[in-house]
């Protein structure tokens, strides 16, 4: 095993904790040293993950409990400001937090948003945006990985080609998106429970979510200049599954066809990335439990509109999938390791 | 029986059809006279909908073996093109026709979007569009009431008060909308078994959905200049229901409370549309088996930008409720009979 | 509204108690009085149940700021333990109770299966076991109707003819279950959680859950002896709706046919119960939203053993439709008033 | 690619055939070669599978288009009857046959229960039923393996170390099971429609479902007399997984310290199959999209008998993971190898 990086889970006792120790328990250079939780120290996974039923893990202890100069990678599946605060306490090991904490560049932003002074400021510069493939230039020197949210990553993969490209108008983005109730976590509220939301859809968060000043940011960051972006996320009866669609006004002189070629230059190399032919809707069901995402295009009816698309697993390359591409350049190991797992369909 | 309304269902085999069914089985003025369907003629309706088990219902026959003589009024539920070429050959009866063969009053532009020439035009100018909301005054003398689509219902009855008080721009308006399976009909298609669709969402009919000219006559006819509507409905894994969200630029001096207004005056007395207190989202579960629909405003992240949402379930108001209450006014019934279920929610 | 019976329900914050809600609304010869809850006490009913939306309803109050002497029937809806022991206190309306506090007519098997002394054993005497289609000679005279628990109801429709009958051995009765997670409640549980539950089946409170005893009494009353009853719930990932699969040896003599024929004697006549025509399966979807049952019996593999099978929607005649119908035999109203909605499929 | 193993799946367009393809993808020694399908013949796979979207893979062509002397092992995902006439006729590769067609031993009972005459039974002598715990030492010689059905596959891992070891009386067995809908195949039946099963649950193939047979004729073999068994399965709203509920008395002198001892012993050592720990329930979602399966025993309210559970993937471990699982057998490699991935959950 001394091959192996050693990694520590904090919060492992939530969807994005468990997805991460699902996919390192069959990460071929990935050894799982310890786990933790707060309120569900002391328990085993078993007691708390019925999945986990056939396999051995370390027993859940308290973050503080965890040496952490015996460990190589700690994955942050705290809340926000929880997580920031904790981490930085941790020296040595390098950081690959799924927490809201290290997003957001500016900390005013984050206080806007979060209502809270940023617990930790001073490391926000040593944290690099781990949206995997436009950071993986800074990834491998990076002590710190801000995993994107799952709404950021599944729209900023559709959207930052086009944008980059100054092919639309990136002021006017109107993304509409659905998500598994996954997303939501597993903290005890009313509004997730089975009855509420089976056989059932409604919008959430209007105009407030906590990943719009985050979509704005990246956004911004590639259009070369201030932008808002409308977001309005509705929430589906599926474990699973996030998908955006985003209309957007085509940038002068720029057709459907600039889109699509923009779009298959940056992702034609892509791993886990694809663009799907002409024609054919990105679905959730195409990428179920694994890292993947897909992308399209398409003419709106309003003809100086254009239509884009991106689906995605939320727990995965939304959340613990890329948090472990991101810990793969980190480290230096190839990109796709123990992701190599298709997608469960049916 | 004898003051009972004597009805005929064509089409009863399919999802309207057998909601219309259950509706007209506890409407107190009308009674069951005969039901058709093609494939399934000869079968007793218990045998291909088990929920009338517990009932006592005519004989499924073909439609031509109907004696409309007797009938006061039919409800089309079978496909377009059938339908209106069965229906111009039915004489005496008022329709109620919840296909799309009477909903687009120009022949042409039907001819463009369901790919065959209108069988009856002749008829066109006998039917009135069944927004029940908005055709109170024509459905009395009206022989034909053409139902509105699911879609359209959903999003008319969000944006025409918008529109008509001249308070948004109408050549922006862009449609998001998501149905329950109930709505691609029972028809057998790969497409909508149950682990195509369980567990999953996606995309269908961009750009091209048989809706979109159907909210665009009646946009247009309510803004006063042709227009058209970006509408990119969405697949999601639940029985019934149906959401749009929308959104469309503010027209000058129009405010979010503007929007507010008009639609609180537009629906304040109506029993079916609801205007949600403010800040309340429109929720799938709201509806869920009613008649009712509900919807609300909100201020997009964009400043001269709104959403407008609107939740309903697609076989009641989207559809055979809708019929219902249509029905009701045709024949100077109170319009609310039979159609006072609340909703189920679990 | 002078005509109108009032009522009010105590645990108006919880799904039996909003079904109940959504019953009374439309029952023509009820007015709802006074809603009741203890934590939500102080809110709109549509602040906590979406799909009030469209309606007028009293606030929430805490049961004890109702005036019980302008009640006419109170309906439970709380905990047990706590339900008895409020009701204990009210005097004047009649009782329906939708608790497990009077179905068990021995206190000290009470205490064995909820871990407490009965709160007001006194009033057992005062209480019918209610369910509807063997307590009707009962009813108009009690002062409590203590309606079966959802399970027990199912199983007992399907059985009791059988075991009356004496053509069933019973005690070789084996019942599998299934429920939808509405019968888990509304209380915040991390098992009811969508992802817990949603893409799964599971098993749960083998060998103890406490509707066991509750069906153990009723056969036992209409075996004649004391009988023990294998029972296994299972949860599976929808709203409403409960089958029960029970097997049970023939008695001597006895064949498929004697237990189809006292099941057709039994319930020819009845409203809410359905004998299927032979080899027709029940299944939930033939009573979602409604007040029927289904029953069928089938040979099993085994020639001595039998299949008996029954659905219900577990909210409705599992719980509140059941318990309207209840009062509205002890009212001396028609036994379906209220209750006459055809079942909601798909 | 000269070490791997090439491979044929015949049936690529159904369910089966789709999660064989999904699991060979990332087999280390497998070569996905020929993909073959009737109807579909001349498509690629992501024009039917929108899963594959971003994987290469061989365009399906007709069984018979296939050069069968450069395939090392061909699995056999065709409809029954179909695959048995398909595979007489393909000499050289090994076969992992997933149909019914090799699974019952006797032709005279296969003619019985499938309603047509074996087409190969020359073959059947050829055949291991490949129920791989227990078929350990055979497969490795075995030119076929019979993959078990889903259902056999669960109640033949919770039942046989109880019948082997003679502490249950064999003839009292009755299973009482639960499947998703892939379970159904992807064939255009209107009982497999969403609308039809969401949201509700219902027994099928009552007494007559041809997983009965082979149950039975593997209950015979260890019990070492003739047995029938009690089988009823339920369709439950779910899209894989795959849980029976199985009932048996006690034989003489045993308890169910030994039901437990028994499966401990039995499995102890299994990669794949667990016994929970004392009073944990096994449940589907355990094991979702993995080729674990999960049993335990608990006591049932009747005393003398014993409630036996058991949980799996339908499409896996009861189809496709099994097929592999024993494919690794039978050419030599690490049983695990390619099925390593743990259950996705939630």
């Amino acid at each position: 095993m001394t091959d192996r990086i050693r990694i520590a889970v904090l919060g492992a006792s939530g969807y994005t904790g468990a997805d991460l120790v699902r996919l390192a328990l069959t990460h071929p250079r990935v050894e799982i040293a310890a786990l933790a939780a707060n309120a569900k120290a002391g328990q085993s996974m078993q007691a708390i993950w019925p999945h986990f039923a056939p396999y051995k893990l370390p027993t859940l202890v308290k973050p503080e409990e965890i040496d952490f100069s015996t460990i190589d990678v700690v994955f942050g599946c705290l809340p926000h400001a929880a997580s920031a605060e904790l981490l930085s306490k941790v020296e040595g090991p390098r950081i690959v937090d799924l927490s809201a904490d290290f997003r957001l560049t500016d900390p005013a932003v984050y206080a806007e948003w979060y209502g809270n002074a940023h617990p930790a400021p001073a490391l926000l510069t040593e944290a690099v945006y781990g949206l995997t493939e436009y950071a993986r230039g800074l990834l491998p020197t990076a002590r710190i990985a801000a995993c994107p949210g799952c709404y950021p990553t599944a729209a900023l993969l559709a959207l930052l080609p086009l944008v980059e490209g100054h092919a639309v108008d990136a002021s006017t983005i109107s993304v509409f998106a659905m998500s598994g109730v996954s997303g939501a976590g597993r903290s005890l509220k009313e509004a997730n429970l089975f009855p509420e939301v089976a056989e059932a859809v409604h919008p959430y968060g209007i105009g407030k979510h906590r990943h719009m000043p985050e979509i704005e940011q990246e956004i911004t960051r590639y259009a070369g200049h201030p932008v808002r972006v409308g977001f309005t996320p509705h929430l589906v009866p599926m474990n699973r599954g996030e998908l955006v669609t985003a209309t957007v006004d085509l940038a002068e002189g720029a057709s459907l066809a600039t889109l699509r070629e923009l779009l298959a230059q940056r992702y034609d190399e892509e791993p886990f990335v694809h663009l799907l032919p002409e024609g054919v809707a990105p679905a959730t069901r195409m990428v179920r439990g694994s890292n993947h995402a897909v992308v399209n295009v398409f003419a709106d009816r309003n003809p100086r509109r254009a239509l884009v698309i991106a689906a995605i697993d939320n727990l995965v390359k939304g959340s613990s999938g890329q948090a472990v591409q991101n810990m793969n350049l980190m480290m230096g190991l190839g990109e796709t390791l123990g992701l190599e797992a298709a997608p469960l369909f049916p």
